[in-house]
């Protein structure tokens, strides 16, 4: 599984106060511990602070590369933040979080893709709004993968997010985001799967509990990275328990490697 | 999901005890409790008493019916301690667990089958042994169930078991699973699927957390049936989170009660 760890976003009240203030420490702490769990990439999102995101994503970028190793993930809509902050990221293959198939939005995030050689992840939406069904979905999916791997973009940089929308508010939702993650998975063998995991418990009670079971889930229907917090060890000991149980892990060797390290919780 | 409790049973240590000396208030306890948390079968099984199964079967049947009004699953191969066991069920539509299509076995549990009225668990293995793949596994489901449908059992009396094999003792045996269900529910959309869930766990750490993530990823692949613990209040919570992540749960109504009740654990 490829982990975007979600910690360092500006929606959140801790990471909007350290970024107001500049905090270092905190922003390069929590990129540490994020890589040690096994994060792939740090996300940054300032997009809370609107007039000036882009100076305080460039911010982010460098602050947080001082710290790790790990390619970073530019969480932003808007073109010049991004362009900002992936002039200053020194680690290779960062990955633009995200496109759409809205067309001012793809037309003006494309060209940094090229430019940088970034990965990118593609959400499943366009100008006519959030998709109800997996057909609409599948659709939105095979125009961006067309789309992007037109120009050149390598279709193992492509990450493709189902837009997952909270079970609460519609009963077919779960049903919809697994079958459009599979249905992706079996027309586009090459091309990575992600999604914000949380968005589907929104406004339901124990959300780490949905989390968990759609995490399975939608691994077990071929998804392959997530956008979570690798913190909570518990979901990532389902990350672990996932791969074993879908033959991922040798006789379940790194399973076991994780146990003795004190790193799966029942 | 139909749920069998599984904890009145011969090889659990405390089950044996209360068994061998006819511990009523153990048995009835135990069978209101698993009623209570949501068993729709309770299971009998008297197995480890080598030389009076059938004695020991009948008496848990008596014994356990006089607590609830559950039907009962009684949990042998053994058509003689089968019988017996039936002949004094009051609780209409019994569970036989369970046939195979181990032809001796099979010719000596479907009469019972059919003269007491009784669905039946139907294990994915025959006289060549346990079966390797998903393919063997589906074509003995298949022979199963048109064995037993050509002699008029109702398809919906037939709970399909896919025989899961520990994840420790080969890599592929989750995804063979997982694979056995979602083609046996897509071939047969009325046949039930259950299985015993903590098989898949047997010989590495943490069994709780496997078991709980392959619950899930089975009733993803369309199992809606287990055999399982429902006293265990989180494996329980996965039950109707799934349940309600599937679409199963109008608006999550259920899974809001549950929560209400204090059943859900995060």
């Amino acid at each position: 599984m490829i982990i975007i760890g979600e910690k360092i976003n500006s929606t959140n009240r801790a990471a909007r106060a350290a970024i107001a203030n500049l905090d270092t420490e905190f922003v390069q702490d929590m990129a540490r511990k994020q890589y040690d769990a096994g994060a792939a990439y740090i996300d940054l999102n300032a997009g809370m602070f609107v007039d000036d995101e882009a100076e305080k994503l460039e911010w982010l970028v460098k602050t947080a590369q001082q710290a790790v190793d790990a390619p970073l993930s530019i969480d932003s809509p808007n073109s010049e933040a991004i362009d900002r902050a992936l002039k200053a990221a020194k680690i290779k293959k960062p990955i633009i979080n995200s496109i759409t198939d809205e067309r001012e939005r793809f037309d003006s995030i494309l060209p940094l893709i090229l430019e940088y050689d970034t990965a990118v992840v593609a959400l499943c939406m366009d100008d006519s709004g959030m998709p109800e069904t997996a057909d609409e979905r599948l659709s939105i999916a095979d125009r961006l993968i067309s789309s992007l791997t037109s120009k050149r973009v390598g279709i193992s940089d492509i990450y493709i997010d189902p837009m997952v929308r909270p079970i609460g508010t519609g009963t077919h939702y779960g049903r919809v985001a697994l079958e459009t993650i599979s249905r992706v998975r079996a027309e586009f063998p090459e091309v990575h799967i992600t999604c914000g995991l949380s968005n589907i418990s929104f406004g339901i009670p124990e959300r780490k509990l949905m989390n968990q079971a759609f995490l399975v889930a939608a691994m077990a229907a071929g998804m392959d990275g997530a956008i979570l917090d690798p913190l909570d060890k518990k979901l990532m000991s389902f990350v672990y328990a996932t791969e074993a149980l879908l033959g991922m892990d040798d006789f379940c060797m790194d399973y076991l490697m994780k146990f003795r390290e004190g790193l799966l919780e029942e």
